[in-house]
């Protein structure tokens, strides 16, 4: 059991952002670790995710989840181990993931469980990194969107931007072991080189660098069947342009507007849609969870026999969390950004 | 047997347009009209089908069936009648609904009867004008669009733009008939009483008058589970913003858009998509080609027990074609827009 002489930081949202966060938006809090309850858990938090989407719950606007609360602590899915347990599904030692929020620990009630998405991970199948990015959120989402969605069918190509992400990573190789031809685009030269080379995509365009519009045409000579959008903007329209019939587009983010302050810019060759009677279909991850466990059994098979590969970007420190963030939003990060709260 | 002294008017494109066309467009040409060779039959145009489509086969752009060449008939589908036949399948006095052009008369050589899509039309079935409307091209397209990627479920709640156009009309009084709440979209309120009171929609925003935005959320209380799109810009917005989970947008074209020298307009709304896990998806009537007699038994069924209404705006003469075409852009034909060429 953990004294309560233990103190728990935590960042808040103080403020909603107005385009870019910055430090201002966050307050830091401290307060007492409180032992669980009959049938809580307390976990201590080693890894958080840090994810485009957090950008979305910070705005207080409509969404499939609600905003973070004004003076709530930042939420987060990470990966921590079991401290205090008055449940008998988890045992201190156990490594678990779930909704812990950005702090250092997380005490989760019996009533609070279901919602906070805990699960055991089991450190043998995956690296504790590896389970919050190809057996976490964005493995999952690439799985189903790519798999759902896209339906894809061997010899068809897929375009994924973001490719160096960690979304992007996981939907390239999955295109590759499904038999089709993978494009990623990705900003600079080493992202794009490690997608080819790394990952084994056919292609990977670098848009910092060069035309979109001239490296679809280069690298996908039979158009584009798929399309995983996790960028929105300019190159979703450069794509639009350049798709086959019965495309399918999978709207799975738009990180280029979401520090927007002018509206979003909507995709004004949509009616390519028409033209090639295609279809863009937006998708939450979390409509799948039922289907998680099928999911991870397979990423984790690929890991093991090595088609699949991971790499992570772990920036430490809790207190790094707002300029961490910011990474991705600029293009720094390279491979899943993740942040390391303890050891 | 025709005398060859016979003179077949037409009205081909001259120069492809800027913005919406003007008579500089066109050219008016006259030409003999010629017997047809063995298995060719030649028509007499009565009716031809105006419809916004037009505007885009004007254009030199990639699309779904290429341009029409500069000097070339502009397209046009019609209903005709066999004046003379060297094919068993046709007598003359037969009426064909087939894709005879912008002239008086139409010549369809053995080799292009497929191509010209042409099929004999009873007129016991449905008036020679209902067969260009409920009974052809835009009905097929109301009804494969609703049905096929709609796909309407008893409850749910149906908008369609263009409400008092060829295609709305039919996705309205299909939606009813399917048990689905029908909410058009049009312009004037003459427009709008006849959708409610004589098509029997549950509602009609006149989007010249009002706000639409306030009109989607006073006439679809529970939000909006289809939305089929004949017109763009901002009212593809407007409804993007009252999209359910799951919603299904149908990209059936985007009137508004389609006389602009600035660029199309992007749905700036369409990350909605992704909140909402919702599809939006183009098509084009020709696909379904091979179930039109399926929809068309159907759909006569409906006209015969008065639960489909067809309403068609005719105009008469030939030469006046280039005018009579403007009025689907600004909005001022009233029911399905049809060209009398002769008795």
């Amino acid at each position: 059991m953990p004294s309560t002489a233990l103190s728990n930081h935590q960042i808040r949202l103080a403020a909603r952002p107005v385009g870019t966060p910055t430090r201002d938006n966050w307050s830091f809090t401290s307060e007492p670790v409180a032992d669980p309850d009959s049938g809580g858990v307390l976990v201590k938090t080693l890894y958080l995710s840090l994810d485009p989407a957090m950008r979305g719950w910070m705005n207080d606007a409509k969404s499939y989840i609600p905003p973070v609360g004004i003076g709530e602590v930042m939420r987060a899915g990470g990966i921590g181990v079991v401290v205090a347990s008055k449940n008998p599904a988890y045992a201190v030692g156990d490594h678990v993931s779930a909704g812990l929020g950005v702090q250092e620990y997380c005490l989760i009630a019996q009533s609070e469980l279901a919602r906070s998405g805990i699960f055991k991970v089991d450190a043998k199948v995956g690296t504790l990194t590896q389970w919050l990015n190809v057996l976490g959120m964005p493995g999952m989402t690439g799985y189903f969107g790519l798999s759902d969605i896209g339906q894809p069918k061997a010899g068809e190509t897929v375009v994924v931007s973001g490719a160096a992400g960690a979304v992007g990573q996981t939907v390239g190789q999955l295109a590759k072991i499904r038999g089709c031809r993978a494009v990623g685009i990705a900003g600079g030269p080493a992202k794009c080189d490690w997608v080819v080379r790394e990952l084994g995509f056919d292609a990977c365009i670098d848009y910092k660098s060069g035309s979109v519009r001239d490296g679809l045409k280069e690298h996908c000579p039979k158009g584009v069947d798929i399309y995983f959008d996790n960028v929105g903007g300019e190159i979703l329209d450069h794509v639009l342009a350049k798709i086959n019939r019965k495309a399918r587009i999978i709207i799975c983010g738009a990180i280029s507007q979401y520090n927007n302050t002018a509206p979003v810019q909507g995709p004004k060759n949509y009616l390519s849609l028409l033209v090639n009677r295609a279809r863009m279909e937006g998708m939450v991850v979390f409509d799948y969870a039922d289907r998680y466990p099928v999911a991870i059994v397979e990423m984790a098979a690929y890991l093991k026999d090595g088609r699949m590969k991971s790499k992570e970007d772990v920036v430490a420190g809790l207190d790094t969390f707002p300029e961490a963030l910011l990474k991705l939003f600029s293009g720094e990060n390279f491979g899943k950004l993740v942040l390391q709260v303890a050891n």
